[in-house]
């Protein structure tokens, strides 16, 4: 299964709208990675809306994703995270800090475009 | 296997990543138009640049989806159809008449807008 990265514009849009599991969201890991190289992408919305649930190891490797890109020029907003994953996230003592977060797609894109004025 | 749907303002985007089989395709419509209906959108992008191959009932559902939406009130843009797709949809006698395409996701979005203003 592979989660669909849209490109617009200087941006890439992702809306994961499956449930992780682990070998998804290396696949999404790689994917991107690549796309980011190949678009020259200066920007990533990752909008989570449609996941309930996260585990460690899935936050990890979305924490790395968002560490990878940046390293890479691109800078990355997650959005729509929702009670349940923010709650396991805290409960977990992963505080994706430095993430740049948003309540939905449209306000990540303001947020990104925000971060790349700056 | 449901094709994810991204809304972005007043219009939804769809990037096709998977090769479309007479479920997905079903399944497809009826998430569209649900989300068409939910979100009040004015206008819809369906990227197809992933997909490979489409056969005749595929199309025909895809007409369907567009016919349907038009109903609905979103004008629909299908964007990215590879040579091999356009070959086959011409071949099969399949015009897709009166659908807007356009090369790419930005294209497409910028021929919507026009579309609408219309």
């Amino acid at each position: 299964m592979r989660i669909p990265i849209l490109k617009l514009y200087d941006y890439l849009l992702v809306s994961v709208q499956v449930e992780l599991d682990d070998q998804t969201v290396l696949q999404f890991q790689e994917d991107l990675l690549k796309k980011i190289h190949q678009e020259g992408s200066s920007g990533v919305v990752i909008d989570l809306t449609s996941v309930e649930m996260i585990d460690s190891y899935i936050a990890k490797v979305l924490g790395e994703v968002v560490d990878m890109s940046n390293l890479m020029g691109a800078k990355v907003v997650l959005t729509g995270i929702q009670p349940a994953v923010a709650i396991t996230l805290v409960n977990m003592g992963i505080m994706l800090d430095e993430v740049p977060t948003a309540l939905d797609l449209e306000q990540g894109l303001e947020k990104l475009q925000l971060e790349l004025e700056e």
